[in-house]
């Protein structure tokens, strides 16, 4: 399987590690910057072609005045573009994705799952099959039903550990990556790389998941501490301070609500860092009025972020490993070459028993 | 540290495999089987010490009728005993912890953290210092504290994937058990060792959880499908039929208010699988209805478990991963076994760049 992604992207070095399509955040810099040290960089596709082709473009440029050489099978951009498919119109897009072949292009969140079917055609058609379709999902019905409809090239599963947005209800990559694993193979699917992602910020948790039977990884958290990520300096402030991620952070539709984002399918949430928010809401406010004191704080710029404050925080579980602002391409290296490092000191273990 | 662990425990084989204290669930031939398959099985303390002192009497006698000479340091007893500490009073338990000199006592959900002290206090006067306290946590915070409070010789860490009761709002093992061991290390606890519970139900979560860093891993779900087990046969039945532990598993506060269990301390709920009773709850059937009918249910036997019923299916994600009823022997055979097996292949694979 590991032989499928090199392949397919043969500048990767494994384990493989992805940085996730962050609307906004995933900035050009950040993508190219995760590629060129060997990972697969993603943008966030938005809703806008012509918003999306100005991104693509930046970051061909970043990346090929860096490492002109270093592209996919026919040419292809090294790097991803990752759509929320609910909110997205398939026929506007085409031209873009004619126009810059990207290596891959990620899926989430349709209105309906067989709205993959659609998009997956469309790719292949237009990129001559050498743009790979990445789908994610957060079931394991999801991951059957996605194989069915779309026969994606890679599956991400994500486990509910994950910031931002992601299914209501699942469960964390301990189970579910293989019990999403085991299901695919009863059906005849042995060969799907399968990547991991929610709750993965650092080399053990790398590890782990290459240990329930991941090809790879994905991490959002972790890259909104890089250098390149496109976040306010409130919010990223916020991902180094916060610990205890699975106390301080919880899965919930309010921060949709309080950015009046409308059109989420309804079993999606997303995981932030609680907030005064969030405790007024359990006090009984209303949504009006807490979008009002949202937008109010807004105006104060990085100040407002905090648990004192409103501002929106996304961000997985993982949060609390987060110390330190870094290089997309040392976090891409560290936590690469650190699971393997902790992979070959267990075994050493396991071979003198332990 | 898994040096400290066969220290205490000589007759274990490490990754140590360990069966969570489920009440009634935890028989005495279960917790048996488990430490002569050279994990620690544990019995549940519930609150009546007559009963306890019945079930430690008969388990011990399992245990010395099948392998006499396999005992802990200074003849203690080869398996533990767990309570649920808010609802049971320690004065009326320590005459139990003199007679029977068992290896390990588990405390988890006192009303305060701080009840913790005493319970550690006493069993350690009581057993000359050699029965070893272990403390379920499920947060980064609690962690600290209870080590200061209590100096656990063993730390239990839940994630939000297990079956069962544990904190309402909780973080899944993969970022808990990796950040709740750098803030031990942090403030000096370096030696303390560290298990990981919660969605691990066969080998690959053991890989996982000893790559995150645990010391080894507690196993609740995966032993309730054991033929050793003290559940009702509708129940063991469904932890085999029922698949996508994510999406079919949720945590509730439910299944106490149809048991009509009264005490859990508020920041706790337990993980079941959905059912009717769920259903009905969502829809606005009021608890006395709920109540009313799950009582009416329980009469019919086996045949009321499912998701067309109202029984109460306690079970944690993983849930999906378990195909069979097992001899509890073959369970920690196979996972303990298999985790070295994985990781050992891992380490194959990352000496050849995978």
């Amino acid at each position: 399987m590991a032989g499928l992604l090199k392949n397919a992207y043969p500048w990767i070095k494994l384990p493989l590690i992805v940085s996730a399509p962050m609307l906004n955040a995933a900035t050009p810099a950040l993508a190219a910057s995760v590629s060129q040290a060997r990972g697969i960089g993603f943008l966030a596709g938005g809703t806008k072609p012509a918003e999306l082709d100005d991104l693509l473009a930046r970051t061909t440029a970043l990346f090929d005045s860096a490492s002109p050489l270093r592209r996919g099978p026919n040419d292809t951009l090294p790097f991803g573009v990752g759509f929320q498919n609910w909110g997205c119109k398939l026929d506007a897009m085409i031209p873009m994705f004619r126009k810059h072949r990207v290596a891959a292009i990620w899926l989430f969140a349709p209105k309906h799952l067989s709205d993959f079917a659609s998009w997956a055609r469309e790719i292949r058609a237009v990129s001559d099959g050498y743009t790979q379709v990445w789908i994610q999902v957060g079931t394991v019905m999801e991951a059957l039903e996605v194989m069915r409809l779309a026969r994606p090239d890679v599956l991400v599963v994500q486990g509910t550990d994950a910031g931002g947005h992601g299914l209501r209800q699942s469960a964390s990559i301990i189970s579910l990556l293989p019990e999403t694993k085991d299901a695919l193979e009863a059906i005849g699917f042995h060969n799907v790389p399968v990547l991991a992602a929610g709750g993965i910020v650092e080399a053990r948790g790398v590890a782990a998941a290459l240990s329930l039977g991941a090809d790879g990884v994905v991490m959002g958290t972790r890259f909104l501490a890089a250098e390149e990520a496109g976040i306010a300096k409130g919010w990223q402030n916020e991902i180094i301070r916060v610990g205890d991620g699975g106390a301080t952070t919880k899965r919930s539709t309010l921060c949709d609500r309080l950015k009046e984002t409308v059109g989420w399918p309804e079993h999606y949430d997303g995981r932030a860092v609680t907030n005064k928010g969030h405790l007024d809401e359990e006090g009984g406010l209303s949504d009006a009025e807490n979008v009002r004191m949202y937008k109010e704080e807004l105006k104060q710029g990085d100040e407002a972020w905090g648990d004192h404050g409103r501002m929106v925080t996304y961000a997985g579980t993982g949060v609390g490993l987060i110390k330190q602002r870094r290089p997309a391409a040392d976090i891409v290296e560290e936590t690469s070459t650190g699971a393997l490092n902790i992979l070959q000191r267990y075994a050493r273990m396991a071979n003198s028993k332990l």
